[in-house]
């Protein structure tokens, strides 16, 4: 069992971007024990006031798309402008491996020794919503630590890129040029989350598809209805190999900020994702609450069967286990 | 007070196809007086057995798209190939004017009048939540008083379109074409739900525009992920007021059919729409019970102020609501 620190030892080391206490904090936020669970509170209670100040991005793209290859080359060079950066990852798919899509930490060899850099490996052994949940506590405090950008790492394949545009300010989709490539394992829903497309490994050979592709989405996406945030979406390439294309997207992502901060989006973009966690919270809760009920899950396989197959109307099954569940409780 | 029949009458008359009876037993279902509720519920346990075998069309289109002219003159086709056409609107808007988009009967005055179709104007003053709801319902007592075709009118502004998408099997884009009006209105995220766009008014002078529209369309969808249904979003051209392209859509909704039979996707589709529904249910009443808690909402306005502008965390506001709600139950 590893010592603890009192709240006063973690929030002086967080503030003053010490790394290490970060990164204890950071462990202390992901462990279930209900003793780290109220100090993981007040950790987060006590820094609150100092975060918020980063800019939030999350990178999307299905594997074999280059995102390791991208952040570090995209957080190399946010670095060299004396920005400091930290990388995090919602991988629901680690949970299977126990590993992380970060954890292989010699994919990104260069930033991990960079001294502005943080990379904190996705938390393992959790269900989706407790890596989402984790992963908004730790941007909150790699925020109170000094962190200038957040880059959040999602795998493209559906759930995790809905609860991180949730918790970002900019949403970048990495996509391949090349014949049905584009397509390959994204799912519906996710092009139209993204607040810009870059179309990566547009280098060599590959340089002109990519370039073909750009006009293509260009043409596409006009075509589709404007994003809520009064920017249009963007489409350019970049090499994340060959470093090339990374001031371009920077400076995308700078202009998106202006103008999403002069018209007011992004002050109410935040609010609404700062109310939407509550009002999540409050229905998993109460959800886990219904569904773990003992009396409710001796009825549930039966009646969700017979829903299924339209034997039962879903409005009575619904009641049915409603009343169920109140009857236990009262 | 009108005199309620009993659920034996009621059942017979929906199943013999008498319209009065299907209105009435609809007006029943409606209600919101606790009697009625029951007497609904029995309804529809009864007549639940002979519903689900219609096929279900959701159509949704910005005002001004044409879609009351479209469903007179594809719900007409429909009837002149002998099938029973059950027309149903999900309008939240008329919550406001207490009218109806459907109401406007002289809109659809061909099609009212017709003996093989039936048009149900939208209910009013409910939640958009409870017009869902009802709407769901009353399509399984068309259905069951022999409906071949159901035919949902939406009116394409977001959060109806969702919950119509819930209850259909196939999803109708209607567009216009011509500079930026395919746009006007439509928001992100409804065109990657349609199983198909038809772009409405290609007659006279528009309808050379409309050609170029679909040929952009089919391209630019091209890029964009497929759908689950294993069938490629098709977009073609109609004309509602001169009856034109009826006859390709009634096609490619068959196309559809036949594939999603074949691949599987029809059925599951439809047991997760059922499931989904009862879990909905479960959701609203659950969040209900909570957000209607008096020593909750004494709290919820200040902490969701605090929450919006980031002073107090939303885990924490969630975790203080839930434990001033389990407090007051226990």
């Amino acid at each position: 069992m590893r010592k603890r620190l009192s709240v006063e030892d973690y929030t002086a080391g967080i503030l003053a971007g010490d790394r290490i206490m970060l990164s204890q904090a950071i462990t202390v936020t992901e462990s279930r024990l209900p003793a780290d669970k109220e100090l993981a509170a007040a950790i987060l209670k006590e820094t609150l006031p100092h975060s918020g100040n980063a800019f939030r991005i999350g990178i999307t793209g299905v594997p074999g798309v280059g995102k390791s290859t991208f952040i570090e080359s995209f957080g190399t060079y946010l670095t060299s402008l004396g920005k400091r950066v930290a990388v995090l990852a919602v991988d629901p798919s680690s949970q299977k491996s126990r590993g992380s899509i970060l954890g292989d930490k010699t994919r990104m060899e260069r930033l991990s020794h960079n001294p502005l850099a943080y990379i904190r490996p996705s938390a393992t052994g959790l269900f989706l919503g407790g890596i989402a949940r984790s992963t908004r506590e730790i941007m909150l405090l790699c925020e109170a630590a000094g962190h200038d950008i957040i880059l959040i790492e999602t795998v493209g394949v559906g759930q995790s890129e809905t609860l991180v545009k949730g918790i970002t300010d900019f949403f970048l989709l990495l996509m391949l040029a090349g014949a049905g490539d584009e397509l390959q394992g994204i799912k519906k829903g996710i092009m139209e989350m993204a607040d810009a497309i870059a179309i990566n490994k547009a280098d060599g050979d590959n340089a002109q598809a990519a370039a073909l592709a750009v006009s293509a989405y260009q043409n596409a996406l006009h075509l589709f209805p404007k994003a809520d945030s009064g920017f249009p979406t963007e489409v350019l390439t970049c090499s994340a190999l060959q470093e090339n294309g990374m001031e371009a997207i920077w400076k995308l992502i700078r202009e998106f900020e202006k103008t999403t901060r002069a018209n007011g989006f992004f002050d109410q973009n935040r609010q609404n994702q700062n109310l939407n966690w509550m009002h999540d919270l409050i229905r998993q809760s109460l959800e886990n609450q219904f569904f773990s009920d003992a009396a409710v899950k001796t009825k549930l396989t039966s009646l969700e069967e017979a829903v299924r197959d339209g034997r039962e109307l879903p409005d009575s099954a619904a009641e049915d286990l409603l009343r169920t569940f109140r009857n236990v409780k009262s």
